[in-house]
């Protein structure tokens, strides 16, 4: 969309199995659409071509510093939008949105509590801030619903997880399908698992007794991914 | 939810082929739901029922002056958010909805346009308002996938949709179906189909070409109903 509006041309490398809600988006805004199988490896090999064949910059999804930065603004969106903001619970995948909305965050706000979301099938931040070095992807990580979740850490966005980032939590299944239920049927709104993960965490128990606790009444979550195909909705939504 | 705030008994008299999630809902923000069979007389004789057994004050959905009042209040924060606004498109059914905005919009800025959005299968706002008298359902109206808008208007609402309200339009359900996904794919907005009427009326040929002909290039478009069970989604998002 960004590039469609500065008239430059846009290839996406896309895994073969994301939505097809999103890979048709991406076309109808002007992008061409490179399909690859669902591994880092072919993700990056396809990558790789396309930058060959079309002499383009290469631009990551998450450890590109200009992309973290970026993603970053929607943290002081929030912030100026809510300014009474105690906590910030952030979904970790790639950890490109959470390390541009800690360093937004924080350099506005130092006192904020930010909390990184994770699925515990693909818990790699986790573990990586907890032993203080860059963790290998679960091995159950193709498990879990949250596809946009499934990559791990990269050296940009590491060091701001184990340094800034108050805390990593993680969710189960069960409880990132009951708060993307909440979600559609309250809020009205469709998210996509990887979206659900952080309500789900600021709903956990663990999330709620850590915060009162530390007298945190304001706590603002970071939804982000609506792409949900219509035929996958309702077995999203089931409790299992 | 109004109800329960204030700590008042509700019972809500419903079709029985109502949005299962309609249903759980309602009742989980406190109220006791009466299922009858879909039609006017079924509706009728539950809710007297239910007044005589609880000693109840009526509330009718769209007929009720304090319930049109209460729904212009949409309108009012509507033009308080969008002070540009030259046209309003209202979904009717009822009439409750479109006379409480028209009344509302129009006592602030008379001169906004006012569009009330019909089903083609249920045009009885239509034909009640070219005819200057009230018209009685289209044999059509249970085929409408706009379940809302099945109702027709009442002593109340029409002589509104008469006097104040600019034009009434049909739409088809192709155009109802686009609508909604449309809403669905780009917005990630979950809306009933009553809800998508409205978008299928701004987004129509025949409304765009008249509001470019009267210079109008601000279009408010009311969205309301959220209530869509997961599993029927799929279906409504189909082209037909």
């Amino acid at each position: 969309m960004a590039a469609g509006a500065r008239g430059v041309p846009a290839t996406i490398v896309m895994p073969q199995d994301a939505p097809g809600v999103k890979r048709a988006a991406t076309e109808a805004y002007g992008a061409s659409v490179i399909p690859c199988e669902p591994t880092s490896a072919a993700r990056e090999a396809a990558a790789a071509a396309a930058v060959a064949a079309t002499g383009g910059r290469f631009v990551h999804p998450s450890n590109d510093p200009a992309v973290m930065a970026g993603q970053g603004t929607l943290a002081l969106e929030l912030l100026e939008a809510v300014p009474a903001l105690q906590a910030l619970v952030v979904p970790v995948g790639g950890g490109g949105l959470v390390s541009g909305c800690t360093v937004a965050a924080k350099g506005t706000r130092p006192g904020l509590w930010v909390t990184a979301a994770e699925p515990a099938l693909a818990d790699d931040a986790a573990r990586s801030k907890a032993a203080g070095a860059l963790a290998p992807a679960a091995p159950t990580a193709a498990a879990t619903i949250a596809d946009g979740l499934r990559t791990t850490l990269g050296p940009n966005t590491f060091p701001i997880v184990r340094d800034l980032v108050d805390e990593v939590r993680c969710v189960s299944e069960v409880e990132i399908r009951a708060a993307m239920r909440l979600v559609y049927t309250r809020l009205k709104v469709v998210i996509e698992p990887s979206a659900a993960v952080g309500v789900a965490v600021a709903l956990s128990p663990a999330f709620r007794a850590a915060a009162d606790a530390a007298g945190i009444q304001h706590v603002g979550v970071v939804i982000c991914g609506g792409n949900v195909d219509p035929d996958a909705l309702a077995g999203f939504l089931r409790a299992e």
